[in-house]
């Protein structure tokens, strides 16, 4: 078969053939995005759990952007049952109506595109997070560029933190609801590396599907300069599928750090009850 | 004093002070950047050892935007001596020049800023980086994420990716100097979490400075409501500074995998040699 | 079944019970030293990788004691092949019949016997093992305590040590080969968790099989006490079956140091290409 | 000095050297038992973590043998504070007598004696310890054989199980104040790797001390037969010492087990909530 010789362009077949000398052209190998339904099967007993320790924990990812698409989305009300709504994954029904259209008029082409996955997570309390190098950015981070086909991460006010000023991004802190709360969330929920019991919220950058019809240049494996154009149905946009693996992804960072957490707090216990 | 009853906005007083009890206001704790001193010796170790491994390992970062002044650098052939030209780490000196300034008045307004470091990894062969989990890009963003002040990561073509179309963003393959190589580099050297001898190439978001002379909102630990303005000499711009803490995890990174590997291939030397 | 509702006396039925609500009576369970045989796969990779590092590497296990019939075997010069000539794995042939008579009267009273196994590994250099906590020594006896049914576990002297005086259990070194070597080896082949280019040699206490055909006391899940007599065929000895998981799990801990080794010479020769 | 060029026989002087190239023959390095100071802290940390989780918790550790002279000591009821009454840390105060002396005399004649250390641990609920491979067993046998000096380990009926019959050594079960519990106890508290209930108790061999005033052959680090007799003041024993380490050991092994089967029952709870 045709892939079976010719290294598809910016998929992993040419990385893993040069790490294990050989690799799985057929589709269902490690590299394949088929490998996330573990992590979504994972991530369900994550929330779960999250949900049992902190009673009001909800989490929620949704596509924001696909191309030059961007929804208007407001982050801190939108709930699970919106996504669910239609077929993108995106709870601006206007936004979405456009991506759909979109994505049709792409895969016709033969071509493919990418954009952005949000996740909010809310009711986590202050205190997860492990200093200096288990930060829960630091661990977001590390679990969203796992994902297949991500190029990105940001959390909070992220890349356009860049070009704002201190005056301006800085949280002020006040009383709110008998509680030390944070005004704005530039912070994303973290500070320091640990939760400051706000909102945390992320973007994830994904690339546009590297399986496309369009003819492309490439070589194959005996050296040989070629063409290769993939043929049969390719999802052109992976965004969509890719919410749930964002959400479960995000659910096993969190409840990681939730069990690391409590561990402190029994240890804490023991202290100070040898002091009475 | 002022700042051990003042939480902050920003920093990691309140977070510390909610999952610890305790925090260290005077500056040298956990939270402080001076800790990153450990990693930049580190850093020189995993250097030399690349260096070993790798005849023609070169790493390099340097600052490439502070706030809304953007630098022109040919990263393919941007070297580490031309980064201590000056003093902001910038290897185009017309850019350093404005930012340098820029900081200066910043500083007057007793304000801060935050910008974007790029980092370019030469001479890394195929086969670095693990599948499924400890892919190269997620351990390069966990350990950027862990740098204090970061918001942000993107490898390669990053969150401009999600702007692109499949038939722009693909690297075809071609032979190059009787190498399998990439005709462009979209994939920021890295194709399924594994290094494909491309140059390695990513940007980190650094925030502003949160600690400012701007008067500010805040509470107390007593949780009273009150007013902040930091007194003494603060950096307005971390940028400059944080250039070696990048290049040191970057290094530590790729030395951790490129043992992971080493050991792969010995043992695979041992399968094969069972075949005689 | 029977079994489904009787706790069987020293099995992993009640613990397991205990921490999970569930237990897995038919046999099949991960208490079952079924499992073991992706220990011994395992094993024989391990085997390969050490063979390729070390040229002299040889590692042999074998039946020494079974109830009272002890054997006599000369540690630094029995072979693997030696090994495989009698069913009970034991290379005195003397001995081996007395245990295979012993074996057969034992089973025929529906009891059952344990014993002792011994392991000798040679052509390991000076260095493996990693100072504090991961010493070889205790590497090893953490591995040959995991085996089902074993209750001890003794490097070198062992347990004798104790009877011992210091002038009479101290190694002397001494020049031999033009190396620096041990003349006697209580040491077992490691110093402060440190192999010293000796061979390592250890003992592995393995209780009698718990299944036996005896009728015995015990309770029902539903806290009734009853008797319990097993059916069927049972195995009144495991030592024989046991030989090759102690040689598979020593080859895993002594491969696993080896390539930690190896990452330190590595490093090592960075730091000495350095000075030059 | 005389150490600095000769191997001192059974220490750690020679694998050191093998290993990194440099030792630290003053004796303050790594492979001195005084880095078990920090177990010892940590270790009275986790004791109070245990006490908390665990309303009946207690652990003993104490001498049962030195050189030939063996201690009575009844394992069940022996408290903590009889262990200090002598400083021998043996609550059989006739043996404890023989065994001052005994050690009085050794030190006169420049040697040293080994001996065993029993510890015992009550209040452990069933269900502490990982399938496979962390069975409790296996990690209490690690974290005994890193303590400097030893040469051994038993848990239960140890290396006596492999002279009995399965008909001998399996613990029946009966119903004793409303709980299911063992008879007898030869598992010493742990079946299939996992705490049954009963009291946890294991034995540790310790060799005599290496250091000894006797002249003892050896060879120098330029490799020249010679001799060497330690000078000054030498510990003849070290199980006195030992004691508290034992103790500790145990206890972070405990602890350790403990945390994870805390979170195992978070878990757990989780799934149970999600059926109603």
């Amino acid at each position: 078969m045709e892939i079976a010789e010719k290294f598809r362009p910016s998929h992993a077949d040419f990385t893993y053939e040069a790490k294990y000398g050989i690799r799985n052209w057929q589709g269902g190998g490690r590299a394949s995005a088929r490998e996330t339904i573990g992590r979504v099967a994972a991530g369900a007993v994550a929330k779960k759990i999250l949900s049992v320790l902190y009673a009001e924990f909800e989490i929620v990812a949704y596509v924001t952007q696909i191309h030059e698409v961007v929804a208007k989305i407001n982050r801190s009300t939108v709930k699970g049952k919106e996504i669910e709504k239609n077929i993108v994954r995106c709870p601006d029904t206007v936004a979405a109506k456009k991506m759909v259209s979109l994505i049709e008029e792409i895969r016709n082409k033969g071509d493919s595109v990418g954009g952005v996955i949000e996740c909010v997570v809310r009711g986590i309390p202050p205190g997860l997070g492990e200093p200096v190098f288990d930060k829960l950015d630091a661990d977001l981070a590390k679990a969203m560029l796992s994902i297949p086909a991500t190029k990105g991460f940001e959390i909070g006010s992220g890349f356009a933190a860049t070009r704002m000023r201190g005056s301006q991004h800085n949280d002020p802190f006040e009383i709110r609801g008998r509680r030390i709360r944070a005004a704005t969330n530039n912070s994303g929920g973290a500070q320091g590396g640990i939760s400051n019991g706000e909102e945390i919220y992320f973007r994830v950058a994904f690339k546009p599907t590297a399986t496309i019809a369009h003819e492309q240049k490439t070589v194959t494996s005996s050296r040989k300069q070629t063409q290769l154009a993939a043929r049969g149905r390719h999802d052109p946009c992976v965004l969509p599928r890719a919410v749930p693996i964002v959400e479960a992804m995000a659910a096993l960072v969190l409840c990681d750090h939730a069990l690391r957490q409590r561990a402190i707090m029994i240890a804490d216990r023991g202290m100070s009850s040898a002091e009475q």
